[in-house]
């Protein structure tokens, strides 16, 4: 039975009915579970199976993902998923093509949350990450973050870029790290600057361009590679 | 003028044509270049715009993937070449369900060559990677390697797994390094045995299970993240 604040996580959020998996921690072991029943202040499960072994990112790891053009969102949300990400919020920022009516995004959002269960199971994972909302680019809440950063283009190709080294190596387990990427296009001064104020510190990538639905995908594999190996 | 081994490589393993585009470097600067014209010994080119800077990870890099289903290996090809690969070979191994009769690997060739091309382009390399056949798991040919290391998921799950680390370490400027991933449903143990006998060292990829396509973007990451930033 579950009692916590995960209660209003279930039924408020994820919108999640009898029948919908889940999994569920006991801070030690996970299992894969089955919601039975959920009630005003409790959400009843039954365990199907133990999953052995811890297979999580020592810290919880948010991506902010610029919404792409397509079906890319779609891929992002699986690859990252596959790659250990904790929480992803899709973020329609300035240069996203995509315009997303608010009668949509429930759909959205559920055809994104099973693409993360999918992926989180195919991967053997203990976690489902969490994709609470499809969200505007000032509604990106930092609050509860140990450490913030965005790929900024305009770094890639400076001569200084172990600003991102230095940033992945100044993390410390049970943190909490958010990054943001943008769209197709990247983000703009002003967007840059918004982020700079809300704490998110610019880095850069490699010294090749990277697409958007890479982005993502070199920051986790460099995390994983620095912390898991 | 191009005199060098690279005109039989261009006439004899690209099969390239008055018209085509390559990028020429005289080692210090890079140049997008047009073919003009091809004889017995010599390739003729014009200029068409020098590449600023060099974006090339400071080692030659192949990439031996298993051949995977679908579309994958566009997608494999694509993000790789953005990452910085320098040559891939499309191995058929046991598992792979592909079958790939001689009459159509060059068009197959081609198609790749072509996605390597526009990859490169976008990501504003300095080099086209060359995928020079689609090959057997018999024909891999190891010599001339410094360092060759495959993706074995009985590693992934091992206590130790810092030996990819080690490995990536090791990794010294203008080395020849290889690398191996298998299809879908990895390597059986009859193959991996093979590679080791070839030099190929076993290593684990971080905790999470990852399919084949993500393997290689992973340990390139991987190897950007250690030897650029």
């Amino acid at each position: 039975m579950i009692t916590s604040d995960d209660v209003f996580h279930i039924k408020n959020v994820l919108r999640m009915k009898s029948g919908d998996e889940i999994i569920v921690s006991d801070g030690v072991k996970s299992f894969y579970s089955k919601i039975i029943k959920i009630t005003a202040d409790a959400v009843f499960y039954e365990i199907t199976k133990e999953i052995e072994g811890n297979y999580e990112l020592p810290f919880f790891l948010t991506l902010f993902q610029g919404y792409p053009k397509g079906d890319k969102m779609d891929d992002i949300i699986k690859n990252t998923t596959q790659l250990g990400i904790s929480e992803i919020y899709p973020v329609l920022s300035k240069r996203s093509v995509v315009k997303i009516e608010d009668s949509k995004k429930e759909s959205k959002l559920a055809r994104f949350r099973k693409i993360a269960k999918e992926s989180a199971e195919q991967s053997e994972r203990n976690k489902i990450p969490s994709i609470p909302n499809i969200i505007s680019f000032k509604e990106i809440d930092v609050n509860g973050f140990d450490l913030l950063f965005f790929a900024y283009e305009k770094k890639a190709r400076e001569s200084e870029t172990s600003d991102f080294k230095e940033i992945i190596k100044s993390i410390k387990p049970n943190m909490k790290v958010g990054f943001f990427v943008g769209p197709e296009g990247g983000i703009d001064d002003v967007e840059a600057n918004f982020l700079i104020k809300m704490g998110f510190k610019p880095i850069g990538l490699g010294s090749r361009i990277l697409r958007t639905e890479m982005a993502s995908l070199y920051v986790i594999s460099a995390i994983s590679y620095e912390w898991e190996l």
